[in-house]
């Protein structure tokens, strides 16, 4: 083994897994790729598009994946700056899934669309007007898409006349197109009972439908409709209705939406785990207990607690910052020893490291940067 | 308001706070010298040293004023990586306050001791001859602390004689050398209640002591004792025992630590909140509620949500990855009105920004990397 004591590089081309500094995200290449070519199937066969959520890796590696065997045609981003990380590394077609309501972000993104394909989302008149503003002031014109709120009471305007309106603000505000409708329901995706997904569901499809209804009676045109996400994308892609899927979790999977798939048996959700947080064990003074590398810092708990496989009867029970608590009735763990824990919620996990190890094989075949890590803007 | 286009900026001397770039960490630095002023001033009166711990903040900068007005002899790091990041900055006078067990680690911890007053917990009799070994082989001589286990049921040896043994393990190691205690328990900072807090206070005492008589049988010095944090350090600088004190948080305080404060009155918690995450209401479509920008990818909720400051009547109640709800029975908050918010635990907080921004009467002072942020290893 070869151990660099200068600058700290995690991994290297050519590595054994074993070398891997921890704690660090290794991407299993074979389940991420099938992972892309499954959601590239099942997309095609409904013929709606694959606009992927770079929020979930923030990596221009894993996007260009997408594009190349992955069907995607474009990507959401949830800020300005992760967007612009991404076009800087050759991304073109974002849609800005979220608001963008301060001057100094709409400047940014006014700026980042004279060289992308960007869309933006809106919820509200006042935005409207700031960002006609901007798009006039920057000789640009920018595609806008109304939020609706689908059921999730976040961000969104209230479905059906209100959505209307602000269509048609957009539609006759200088220098905004009115693209389409942002329909995504987050929760949907993450609940494990399959009736009441299915329930959710029907319940965001009539308020799409009467958004429609309403934009009809303004005659516009709803050319896009995006939502969607990893836990219901196959119902947006039968629907007839949506055009876009918005999925992001899909390509690496973690134990929140393991959760889903586990319950429904994979056909709602077939993807793999592909993302693990390597670990090492850095403690074992007790029988029965170890303690490894991986705490919160390195992984997102909001979801839950990670995974942990490969060690039989092993289980990740508790974490502090720096630290990981392992039960391990069978004391199969000894110091040092690498174990893979699947991470509750993918999305906040990769914005803790600042590099994705893809591994083949039991060796490092590529070292991706976690291109908009951080990009909090 | 000049508007950075290119490159994103968070926050530029000068600025006025408003200005900032959301989500973004601000510190109101009229607090956080208080802060420092009141830990040195009680360190003091003591006459025990001052280790602060870095994992907290990851910032050079604020090590720095630690030093220069904090009264601070040495910091803490929980990981190697997070020592080379302060070492490169000029911090001179590092604890890892871990276990260092994998062999590319220790090479780092070996070549990093060349260049820095580095001293190391064990726990671990194998680790023990690993870092002999490696400390041999670099030509150094590597200061080590038996790590007990006070109570906490994470790392550390069981006090009394399996410490001793240890302890007597390193003395007559090559190249180590027993350089004291470390005898830290996490629970018990945390702990809201001011009895138990004290209960569990004196049973690490007794586990200290207990250690102490092992090595005294077996004729070994114990010039340190290291621990404590900022929910139980008076009691460590009041002991007689301790000789120095491993708060981190104390610089800035957080939720957590001030649901300790709120509830015995700020005589054991003396600290000010110093640390706000600042965030824009970026949509206000119902009333009642609005929606900030800043999520748990902006600050860590491990230890609870975080406390919105400011607002008459308002509360943050709950978030997404880049979503913060906020309920304003008052309707008092417009779009892109800013709302500061004390995170709810500062340490994997500052882990999830790139700066720290300074602010003193309404101005940005000073714009801080977090120079150690993301060293996982």
């Amino acid at each position: 083994m070869s151990i660099e004591v200068g600058t700290i590089v995690p991994a290297k081309v050519g590595m054994h897994v074993s070398e891997i500094e921890t704690p660090a995200l290794i991407v299993d290449l074979d389940a991420f790729e099938r992972n892309l070519e499954k959601m590239r199937d099942i997309a095609r066969t409904h013929g709606v598009g694959l606009r992927a959520h770079a929020k979930a890796h923030k990596s221009a590696d894993v996007a260009h994946r997408q594009l190349e065997i992955g069907g995607a045609h474009g990507f959401c981003c949830q800020k300005v700056s992760e967007a612009i990380a991404l076009v800087d590394a050759g991304i073109k077609d974002i849609l800005i899934s979220n608001q963008i309501v301060s001057p100094s972000k709409i400047a940014r993104l006014i700026d980042l669309s004279k060289r992308a394909n960007l869309r933006v989302c809106v919820d509200d008149s006042e935005n409207i007007i700031a960002l006609s503003k901007a798009a006039v002031e920057g000789g640009i014109e920018l595609g806008c898409l109304v939020e609706i709120d689908v059921g999730a009471g976040r961000c969104g305007v209230t479905p059906g006349r209100d959505a209307a309106e602000l269509a048609h603000q957009i539609a006759t505000a200088p220098n905004l197109r009115f693209d389409g409708l942002q329909a995504y329901h987050g929760p949907a995706q993450h609940c494990v009972d399959a009736n009441e997904r299915q329930s959710i569901f029907e319940s965001v499809v009539v308020k799409v439908e009467r958004t429609l209804t309403a934009l009809k009676d303004q005659a516009l045109e709803c050319p896009i409709i995006s939502g969607a996400g990893t836990g219901t994308f196959q119902k947006e892609a039968a629907s007839g209705l949506f055009t876009e899927l918005q999925a992001g979790t899909y390509c690496f999977m973690d134990a929140s939406y393991m959760s889903v798939r586990n319950q429904e048996g994979g056909q709602e959700v077939p993807f793999e785990n592909a993302l693990f947080l390597l670990c090492s064990v850095m403690s074992a003074v007790r029988a029965g207990t170890v303690v490894c590398d991986g705490g919160h810092k390195s992984h997102a708990i909001d979801s839950g607690l990670p995974v942990l496989v490969d060690v039989e009867g092993a289980e990740y029970v508790g974490c502090n910052d720096e630290h990981g608590v392992i039960n391990d009735p069978n004391n199969l763990l000894k110091l040092n020893d690498k174990v893979r824990l699947i991470p509750g919620h993918c999305d906040p996990t990769c914005n803790l490291h600042d590099t994705l190890i893809g591994v083949r094989n039991g060796l490092v075949e590529t070292v991706w940067p976690v291109t908009a890590r951080g990009k909090l803007w």
